[in-house]
């Protein structure tokens, strides 16, 4: 049965210190490690890493190990009908929606251990340590698995949390396709976790949303903390460019009479480097990469007429990405002129900057001052997340993870640090709840 | 019956004066221009272009009817192995192999009315004023069509006068396949072209090889004349360049920790550019060209981990070609440096600089100037006369076209010019023909 959502008061941030009766839980990192090792038993790969898609066999293994582990802590389970699992714990105050601690245990075909898994896993560790310590929270807590984050399967990422955040459309999410043609909804019937919940923070809702993520940068890397405390999301866009030239023939074109349109996107590959490299963006943590690149007629000795490149630009604030967007229209422009080219520049997709919710990012920094860390990050990829901030007060912890490796077998978060994580989770759940207990006595 | 090749002497190049008794001949413009159209009545196109690929219907069809036009201003014929056609009228010295005049009626799926037909026409246009002036040259002439110059259909180019010239063995050639699995072979047997004649110059020798081809750049079409003087073929050396770095998220790797294959691949083409257009081989005609790049793993958000490009370098000097490969080399490995990279860089093919044959480029002079052009050109691209030169003297004539355009319906030589070609072809022929019976006369 669905609580109710409730609206809380503004708080002044100091009275989110922990209650001194939680001030001696410790997380073991010896047993979030077997935990997280417990979690790879199913799709793991002789390499190292993890091959677990969205409803394949090793998907419904873990989701029942899931579903297993947290009953032992007290939980029942809602399972909605994209899959999302959950695991509910009790609190004092039953009218409340619960506290989601949520990530995702599907993986990339060629990806690691660490990536979304530990978010899971940091959950059940804090539902363990509440179990171990005899806790009754304020509010329910529950421990998430949101279906089909990495989107590898079924195309796009983050699709079930963003269901039920109201970015798609259960038809819209039940419908996507692997490669073979099998939809995500019969996937989901063919291993019995079409649940019967509805899909959306109206039907199933949520108090708020914690997630730890390890980073997939090298930021805590570099500066040797176990984990950081995450502001928000980045704002993103993405272009398609196109660039049209004239095919002539490489041996008798003189060089002064071409439109050579890879030359002029090469041109413009570096001069998206140069902008947040060399201008006053690059120190606001702008971000622009071309990943992307399509030239025809690809013959060694016929100059492209016509190429497309993909770009991807990024900051912290949404007008940093605007005056990146300027400046490579503007710099662009100039090489088209330059080599006769005729361009188009196609905004496709927009993601605005997310902060999270300043009381729960105080909640972290606080738990993560405890254990010596201070850094904050904008968080440069999107995560499951980011579909929760639409509808609830978010929050999130980054994990350490080597070299900022992901999405590779070579991904690798140390034991402590994994454990920092979790324990960073605990104590800003715990913080948030004591809130939460102190706001609604309020009301 | 093949003839015998004759070792002939040099010559004085003031010698080369055509006869008083060829002084008044003419090419026709309008009979020129008809003969092209008749040449280009099978696998035309709407957009006033050709396709017609070697081997198919249409080509047996203008197969067909070269032979058959031929034959009417005197012409026996030889069909080679790989389906060459010589269409020879006997001279008065017919112990003598033929002075070649020859070109190609394949083309380009997309192409025009002009790249190698033209230069069969002309050569026909050369017997007809033969014919109707009852002229009996000195050497037999073999007006020639070169099966599968484009090669569009059964890579490589030039594959028959290739195999001629010693390039390429018979099977090879006709084991070549196009997109369905058909050899060249049995495509020739399909049409009736798999004629009984050895293809090689030693079993079915030339004397020399003169070649009427549409310029196919601009530089015609700039100095605002008909007809150009082919000096030779510049040197062409093809490159496989691989960038190797390492995927990376595009939001959370900060731009000073990458190593982006693609943003080196296109710092390689700026500099590949900048190096002929900027350095001292610019002045001397280098080129080079990046027209083929494939990116690994073309994902919007992964940074580029692989990138394989082409390099075409071309100058008239080999050592001009060795001087851009150098500085290529140099300028790539700095940037691999830079962006933290590793390179290869595979030369795999090679075609050394030609200088045509000096007296029949004397006679090409001598009759160009008498229609006012004097421009000397260095072929940019490739031809058959290129592999005819392997074996025996060769020269060319290049035909203005407009705005340098080629392998395009919009392809186009006004009559008079293709009239020029041919009237130039005609007074550098007979010249050489003239100096073929001054040197033996001599023997």
């Amino acid at each position: 049965m669905a609580a109710t959502p409730v609206t809380l008061e503004p708080t002044t941030l100091p009275s989110l210190r922990l209650s001194a009766k939680y001030s001696g839980l410790r997380i073991d990192a010896v047993r979030t490690n077997a935990t997280l090792e417990a979690a790879c038993t199913w799709g793991n790969t002789s390499d190292g890493g993890m091959n677990r898609l969205t409803c394949n066999n090793d998907d419904k293994s873990v989701r029942d190990w899931f579903i297993s582990e947290t009953k032992k802590y007290g939980c029942h389970h809602r399972v909605d009908e994209m899959g999302n699992i959950f695991a509910i714990r009790p609190g004092q105050n039953n009218n409340l929606p619960p506290i989601g601690l949520g990530s995702h245990l599907d993986t990339q075909p060629t990806g690691g251990k660490y990536d979304g898994i530990l978010g899971v896993v940091c959950g059940m560790e804090v539902l363990r340590v509440l179990h171990a310590n005899s806790i009754t929270t304020y509010a329910p807590v529950a421990i998430i698995n949101w279906t089909n984050e990495e989107g590898a399967r079924f195309p796009p990422a983050m699709l079930c949390s963003g269901v039920w955040g109201g970015e798609f459309t259960v038809k819209y999410a039940q419908g996507r396709q692997d490669l073979e043609g099998n939809t995500l909804g019969g996937e989901l019937k063919r291993i019995g976790y079409m649940g019967p919940t509805p899909c959306s923070f109206e039907a199933n809702p949520l108090l708020a949303h914690f997630e730890v993520h390890i980073e997939q940068g090298p930021i805590l890397d570099v500066a040797e903390k176990p984990v950081g405390i995450v502001r928000g999301v980045q704002s993103i866009r993405w272009y398609n460019v196109g660039v049209q030239g004239r095919e002539a023939h490489t041996g008798t074109t003189p060089m002064d009479r071409r439109s050579d349109a890879l030359l002029g996107a090469a041109k413009m590959i570096v001069e998206t480097n140069r902008i947040v490299t060399e201008t006053e963006v690059a120190s606001r943590g702008g971000r622009a990469t071309i990943a992307v690149i399509n030239s025809s007629p690809q013959s060694i000795n016929t100059i492209a007429g016509k190429v497309n490149i993909g770009l991807d630009i990024r900051a912290p604030a949404d007008s940093d990405v605007g005056l990146i967007e300027k400046q490579c229209r503007e710099g662009f422009a100039k090489i088209c002129q330059q080599h006769s080219l005729e361009m188009t520049f196609d905004n496709f997709w927009i993601s605005p900057a997310l902060n999270f919710d300043p009381t729960m990012v105080e909640c972290v920094k606080q738990s993560s001052s405890q254990i010596g860390c201070d850094i904050e990050i904008v968080s440069g990829a999107g995560h499951d997340s980011v579909y929760t901030s639409r509808k609830v007060p978010t929050a999130m912890i980054f994990v350490r993870c080597k070299d900022g490796v992901s999405h590779h077998p070579a991904e690798y978060s140390r034991d402590e640090d994994c454990a920092a994580g979790a324990e960073a989770l605990l104590g800003a759940y715990l913080r948030y709840d004591d809130y939460i207990r102190r706001s609604t006595a309020k009301i």
